[in-house]
């Protein structure tokens, strides 16, 4: 697409690539689950991680992965990914309707309904604290489509010697974590325990919820936590990194690391 | 909260103000249409512009906006808000549901559904160029959240003369334009003909959508707009600048402006 520039000295035409976005549904067993805009590619990993982060499964393993068949294959737009687990997983219930019927639902019921059905992460030897601050300087390079277009986000995992493992870019950063996780489901590699998970925006409740459904034991995060996500990866045994600028990061949790590290 | 800083010369802890983050249940004349994370603050405003720019009301007039009543008073979290309309809009359905029945629902359906509820803007006098590149300098100061947590967006209107008029800061940005497209509804300011809006974040579809149904005739984003934002915004006769920097800027719509500025 050609845009114009427009500077102080005037204005000029020139290609410009701009990031896609396309709403993708989500079904699990054949019922909707969500909507989301996503950036096309890697689907199936986005609708397995979003089954699997958002508690969908349940636990059960996922039986396969298909774009929605229903449509004539002339109309099908690959928008529509259906996750099976061969009906095993309870029936869903679209994430708008868990609120209904609470008029009090707040913060800490969140935090509640995540204990009552994630445990604890367990302890594991924390990485180096130096590691933790050079992450998204292990990102360079790697984010082809954040180079190309600047508007993207991107998540991915990585080990304690600082070595990536999977990298998925969105224009939606819950989009970008879900396909990281997603792959990992597919790929067998979960949970996750000793790992870390990058990302490339703020730390909010959702991102460390997403982190301790798949079993990371370390969340890096460019920007700010919430509040609400620094008492969530407390509860969760999480340790949680923010703000990390080259040479410098805040750590938030867990609370026993935090005051020991000062 | 205390935490901890990590640098290369040691760590120390500090005081750190982190932004709140809390869900809000939004209703519409009693049905649950959305459950959004955002900052406590401004939540009539907030329930009054997402049924604006998603557009539930249908143009009726909204008559009341209330914390939900149900919960005994003791309960009440402050977290549910019910916009009224006297019945009036049609029987909302949430958006989870919107696409259900469609296997091939992509991008440029949403397009064609946004055209058939909202007119192309109306022609308005073009803002000067060398004003949309200044806008971010006016919030300069104006962000209070952010100065603090370092952890919010922003959004703000704006008219010819650079003047702002109302500001408001959330975790999440699509919060931050509904608040600020609700206040305007509630202090009778829509449609926005004539007026810019500003947003810290990228422009999104749903960015672009919601300046729309408000009547802006000027979107101004800092970062980048998506492919499916810039044919929207064509499609809506909407001004829209993008990559802001001191100096210089992308502009993206509308096509004549993009071709004569050039």
């Amino acid at each position: 697409m050609l845009v114009t520039e427009v500077t102080a000295n005037g204005a000029a035409r020139h290609p410009d690539e701009l990031v896609e976005e396309e709403p993708m549904s989500i079904q699990l067993d054949g019922t909707l689950v969500s909507t989301t805009m996503r950036t096309p590619g890697h689907d199936f990993e986005l609708a397995v991680g979003f089954c699997l982060t958002e508690g969908l499964l349940a636990g059960f393993a996922v039986t396969g992965v298909r774009y929605c068949a229903t449509g004539s294959a002339v109309n099908t737009e690959f928008n529509v990914v259906t996750v099976d687990t061969g009906g095993r997983a309870p029936t869903a219930t679209p994430r708008l309707g868990t609120t209904s019927s609470s008029c009090g639902w707040c913060g800490s019921d969140q935090i509640d309904e995540l204990c009552s059905r994630l445990d604890p992460l367990p302890p594991s030897p924390p990485m180096a604290l130096s590691l933790l601050g050079k992450v998204p300087e292990l990102l360079h390079g790697r984010q082809p489509l954040f180079e190309r277009t600047g508007a993207v986000h991107a998540a991915a995992s990585f080990d304690r010697d600082g070595t990536l493992g999977v990298i998925r870019e969105d224009v939606g950063r819950h989009n970008a974590v879900d396909k990281v996780i997603g792959a990992m489901v597919l790929s067998g590699e979960l949970p996750a325990s000793g790992l870390g998970l990058f990302v490339s925006g703020r730390a909010s409740l959702e991102m460390v919820q997403k982190a301790w459904a798949a079993g990371f034991s370390t969340l890096v995060s460019v920007s700010a936590p919430t509040a609400l996500a620094v008492d969530t990866a407390r509860r969760a045994n999480l340790v949680l990194a923010g703000f990390v600028r080259p040479g410098r990061f805040n750590l938030y949790s867990p609370e026993r690391l935090v005051a020991s590290a000062s």
